[in-house]
């Protein structure tokens, strides 16, 4: 029962502000400077493998992003990069965690309009560093009683927060971009979960499946959030 | 007062397990790479000045250190560094994020004598992913309460913490290595300090600075807790 609800727990990236073109920007870049050694899609696939690769060794974020090119453009190279180049994709890198934020249209509307209501959390993967900076860039952070960056999205990870936070899962919900990270394994531990497409997504968090589920609202934009809670 | 102590908070590298010299240890094999264009503590001289320049973009952790050696390894050589010495750097990080953890003595005597009597917390800097599987690889993560992650160990982050555990300052311990992080913000705000030194320091933790505080006690070594709390 949406009633019930006392905890929102909202996802940070592409939910209350822009980040996936960021990092699709400057692997554009990227794939160009290395276009002399293979094809643009297939520099793309390299990264993308790399970074699967990589993913439990470094985690989430723009320095294991910033990692991973710099590991492919040596693979891609076959040892050839100058390090001129590789300068430049540590650059790049750092233009990406000194990026302005862009918060998303309808934010500030909805976090305006449910606090007080309700505790607000902001419950993120990536570098806390970076959250953190960009929470504050945005103007968005007296709206949160707290943040919670966690390693990864996943039901032990929702289970640790929900406990943390004093509260039962059906007190719980999620609001994000991502099925796979927001919303499936917060339904699968009692909690709600409301669905809030980006128009762009990370390969990685792409899932293929429609959710059906009685906790579950699929909404077409943020400001749809106050339709099923007022 | 030490008998209004509630929740005991634990820093993690070079307290509860060792760290530093891992980092020292990386460090001299990659002065000893780059000993063809610079002698050795120039080298590490250079690379501790690009930490600091990357501080406030990276923050602390490995992934942070790593592309700091890359980039002082480009700026050393003048460009001419081969791809496979920066593979090396990556490598060298890769091997420094799967290290085994080496549980300093007596933290275990520690940590049982004082759980149940106080909440444990473990409270540090650097990368959250990397200090997850270090207190899981410690196999002391049982004992934690849970853990805090904070991007700076300054008042602020303190005051938080202790907002977010909801008790006083008087009611918070904090037990660590360095003065800097672990003991000096601590006693700003009314808390109370213990310091465990470790035989070697981060050049960048170091303070030179004699503690009196009526809230501070200065330890030898972490099983000397147990004869101030017991």
């Amino acid at each position: 029962m949406l009633a019930d609800i006392k905890v929102i727990a909202f996802d940070a990236d592409d939910t209350l502000w822009v980040n996936e073109p960021l990092f699709q920007d400057v692997e554009k870049k990227f794939c160009e400077m290395m276009e002399d050694f293979l094809p643009h899609h297939s520099v793309s696939r390299e990264l993308l493998k790399t970074e699967i690769q990589n993913l439990s060794d470094y985690g989430y974020g723009i320095k294991s992003f910033l990692l991973s090119m710099v590991e492919t453009a040596i693979k891609v190279s076959a040892g050839s990069i100058k390090s001129s180049e590789i300068n430049r994709i540590i650059e790049l890198g750092k233009e990406m965690l000194n990026a302005p934020v862009e918060v998303i249209d309808g934010v500030e509307e909805v976090l305006k309009a449910v606090q007080g209501k309700y505790r607000l959390v902001m419950a993120t993967k990536g570098d806390l560093l970076d959250q953190e900076r960009k929470l504050e860039k945005s103007g968005l952070a007296d709206f949160f009683h707290h943040i919670e960056i966690v390693s990864e999205k996943k039901e032990p990870q929702y289970e640790k927060l929900i406990k943390h936070l004093d509260i039962e899962p059906a007190h719980f919900l999620m609001i994000g971009n991502s099925i796979k990270s927001d919303i499936l394994p917060v339904l699968n531990i009692g909690a709600h979960g409301f669905h809030v497409p980006f128009h762009t997504t990370w390969e990685l968090e792409v899932v293929d499946k429609k959710v059906e589920h009685e906790n579950f609202q699929q909404l077409e934009k943020i400001t749809d959030v106050l339709t099923h809670l007022n």
